[in-house]
């Protein structure tokens, strides 16, 4: 870019959005000039005082027009997503967005299209790729330790269901939850998902069934390179947040398990104790949120690829339609089925 | 019994025919007074006399109806099972039957029914109920530990693959290698499993697709309790056998892992190390081989119910045979869909 | 203080001093005012002039002195701790100083009365109080988990010994190294130490015999609360840094183990294996750097005692000593043999 | 010895007398031709009628003098030792003693002596050389994996302290508890120990030191070869039985941890448990007691040296009473002032 620092403005000051303010803070090589909110008022003002964010404002679009912003990161509600990417391709500015783009396929290649067109960069918040475990078992893999993929396992199961209002307007399981789950069978065994069969069930909260939804489901697919695999998800793990991985292959396998808050073990009378994982994905993930921002500013720095890409928003959604569809339907569901858009396939 | 040891006769010496014996050479209760095999000759002879076995035969049916033969254990290929089961219960002797008890659920059935008509007992040689591992699992299922079962995950991997002309004969992954996971699938859930739905791919060997088979294999799960559940199957895992269960319920998760041959661990310039698991079912199940007949000979003299019984035998038959169904249709499969026998549910 | 922010000076730009400062400016009570360092030159006012630090100079007085300084960091070399504590002290500032104070206890001793007379704080860098490893540990005991502390054992060892020039002048094994674990006996058992026996060899380099040094130590305590105590030190373990402690007691044990850098295991036919821990200090007590300059900021903010004060470092240099001798003469030292103060007994 | 089955007379039905009987009853070259016991009476009889043992004696020597005879093995009590080993020397007999041999050097040498002229074998029973656990560390000490040893570490609790009447008669902890630690020490570091030092403390029951004796103890250890070592010994471990030992050497370390009853790990909203290690020597050891007297059958058919012989047991107890020496008097004592013997240096 000819320049040393990359201008960021924020759509979105949820808990995501500040976190990612937070992170860029200590990126020598980011500046945030504005960040805006639906409801920004004094708390948020004071809140960019303190940062020395210039500028607040209720109106997305300021935010995008401005000259001074080189990217933006869109951390506002998912039916925003579409919208907002158009409007920055347009206006010409690379784009972080969180995930799903959309709930609608053709919608979400709508918007990769735009940014195709524009070309700027568009990155995907999928951020579990950024994970030290698993970037250490993916590394495993791609250097050949456990030969060819034969099955992936993914489990990922939250501490404690979302509120009921958040439910409502999630999408369901597949594409809120396990959509991180599908982007990361794809990110570990380097190919493509053709079909998924689905099974869910309401074992936690009535309310999942007041929405169509299920809080504890099980999805199987097969993968382009003959690879099968299998993701459970749980909304409520007592034992907090359980986020582990295993690829098995011709030559060994490799699994990574989850991170605690300390090594400290109790032996008593009562048997051995330690304490329970990472509460949740911000004591989990921290470090992979850092990484991610961090390398989207050094992709647009260096004008190289960013790392999660458009077409991965765009698998990932697919599969999570497909699991849907296999589930409504007690079947199972090739990816190609899924209307909307033509598929092309590249290997993560 | 009125009596303080039962008196054996072993039909097949071929591995586990002789691992029995030799287990229950050290019971106290029990003594064996034959062993017969299609192909018995000096060889056996010698290890019978050794172990003090008195008889040696070709013909099962002569030790079956020997009156000084109170139990069989049946230890020959599958195929000879059921008319052996008909045969010894018709002569009023107890049976311990390796599994599966047929490829036929009919024939399976009709055996079940012939021993209910003799009154004796017929104990199914589901040896993993009695590892160490799994039984405490299932224990902390039974006294609530975990809440309500939600997902059930089991691994059962082998080291490396049979020969091909038992490939030939195995009745297929589900059956032959399965079967043992689909009985665990019901001890460690307490339910019965409704539905299933196959995924399964030849990545090891073609061999397996020249019999119709496959060598990696994952199967999906309904339960009546309205748990979901899942089971991967490899034919060849190099690092050993690898065989691990997880329960998560709504108050906690239980898991077990691999034995391992010791706890060394070795720190280098390299990394951390330690050995692989123990290597296969004989070193593994070697203490739950012992403990299933001394039960087997426990519930003889107590004249108490057998742990593993024909209705076990029934519908792990029926959930292998529903799994290949899926396999080949491509369909999720009912258990009631199988045909042959109408299911009574009587959760293990 | 009647204030929401602290202005720092921090002496010594080596390492050490960098990272303190580096943790400083993303701590919002802190404010790093200045820097001093023998060989401040252009690379140093590069460095503080990216951080916003405005003074960068060769003279700590000049540093101390400044109205504007309300505590200084003392990280420049051992033999400068006590003028520098003695004129901080004398003019009204706050102090944070790396151990040791200094090799010599008469003199360590007189800094701290300096304080105390001078009322200022004094904070100790023992950082591994604020691991949250052995945080845990001692939280544990303090709770009673483990009862009456019996046993108390601490390994650490370093991946690589330090280059020739720095054994010279580093003090010896006891002072240099395993005086942080004389303070974490401390610490963990919540008991002082009363008598040492120390034994040390020269297995890695010989530069250490060169220096009247040993590069492999084992040091036995003896406690007043009644429980004994080893600690093993070693300058090279090739594995990574290993940092490990347990007590054990009346009614249990608690341990901590290593960190590492992911949670990934690879089995293949050569066994299992998984990563190294963390490399060394940096790594590994990353968060426990942050935690004790933040303690520090804000014991002064709220005019609360330090966590590791003046005591503690004469405790831990005294028990150092007491090593030396002991293993100098072959026989165990009593604390009180070591020359240079009375001691006060007070539990950490 | 020109025949297939050693013929063996055990002295002593405690316990461990008991164990080595129906370990060697499943030993297809060993047969059980007496059992000697001081209170022999009914109840032996019928046990040793059960297992074929036709001769139940309350006189040992007519066991040791036996024709029938070829190996006895001496599981009384300590002070009977020395007598029957020079009988059953005299006798020509080998020779299984279980540890220690005597509490007296001079009278242990003198047993040691009586062997060696009469040619027999004589093995001891210090069972956890043949420890799965502690073998797979020395191997990897002896093949090089870890480079020179630098460090021992050996930790040895029991789960609760034995009777008073046991106490008393013991020998103390060095000699009756440690002494498998000094053993495991030379067998693990391959060298013999030059001097130790001595702690102990009582922290569990005041018998102990009633009987002069500690219940808590570390010892610490300087090798010939320059290695250095710790043990440490708790008479009261609640979570049971603990066992762990650690060489740590120029190209890393072997740790060897304990052995648990199963692998289940169960995570709930108060933590993750498992159950506690194996309850005692019985549990652990298990394995180890088959193999040893295996070993000792094989030598003697063989005619091949014993794995732990006379002068292995003169060592332990050397450093058992230079470890007693040592905290009586409270220094370090070198083993060649402890008096006696001559020491011949023969790594283990």
């Amino acid at each position: 870019m000819g320049k040393d620092k990359v201008k960021i403005g924020i759509i979105g000051a949820g808990r995501i959005g500040k976190i990612h303010a937070d992170n860029l803070m200590r990126n020598p090589h980011a500046k945030i000039v504005g960040i805006s909110d639906l409801f920004a008022g004094p708390e948020l003002e004071a809140w960019a005082s303190i940062r020395g964010i210039p500028v607040v404002t209720t109106d997305s679009s300021q935010l995008i027009e401005m000259p001074d912003v080189d990217a933006v990161l869109i951390c506002s509600s998912t039916d925003t997503h579409v919208p907002l990417i158009e409007q920055a391709a347009r206006a010409g500015k690379h784009i972080f967005c969180e995930k799903p783009v959309s709930m609608n396929l053709s919608q979400t290649q709508a918007a990769v299209t735009a940014v195709q067109e524009a070309g700027v960069k568009l990155q995907i918040g999928f951020n579990r790729r950024f994970d030290h475990n698993f970037k250490r078992v993916r590394a495993h893999v791609q250097e050949g330790t456990i030969g060819d993929p034969h099955i992936i396992k993914i489990t990922s199961r939250d501490p404690s269901p979302p509120p009921a209002e958040y439910i409502r307007v999630s999408g369901g399981i597949f594409m809120d939850m396990m959509i991180h789950d599908f982007d990361m069978a794809r990110y570990l065994s380097g190919s493509e998902v053709e079909e998924v069969y689905a099974q869910g069930n309401v074992l936690i909260q009535p309310v999942f069934a007041e929405h169509g939804d299920v809080d504890t489901a099980i999805v199987t697919m097969s993968f382009e390179n003959g690879a099968i695999g299998v993701i459970d998800n749980s909304r409520q793990a007592v034992y907090g947040y359980d986020q582990r991985v295993e690829v098995f292959g011709s030559l060994g396998s490799a699994t990574a398990g989850n991170d605690h808050p300390n090594t400290a073990e109790i032996s008593t009378a009562a048997g051995l104790m330690r304490d329970k994982p990472l509460h949740f994905f911000l004591e989990r993930y921290n470090e992979a949120y850092v990484q991610e921002t961090a390398l989207f500013i050094e992709a647009i720095l260096n004008d190289t690829p960013v790392t999660v890409d458009g077409h991965d928003a765009v698998q990932a959604e697919r599969i999570a339609l497909a699991a849907r569809m296999s589930m409504e339907q007690g079947r199972p569901v090739k990816l190609r089925e899924v209307p909307g858009v033509t598929m092309e396939s590249t290997a993560p």
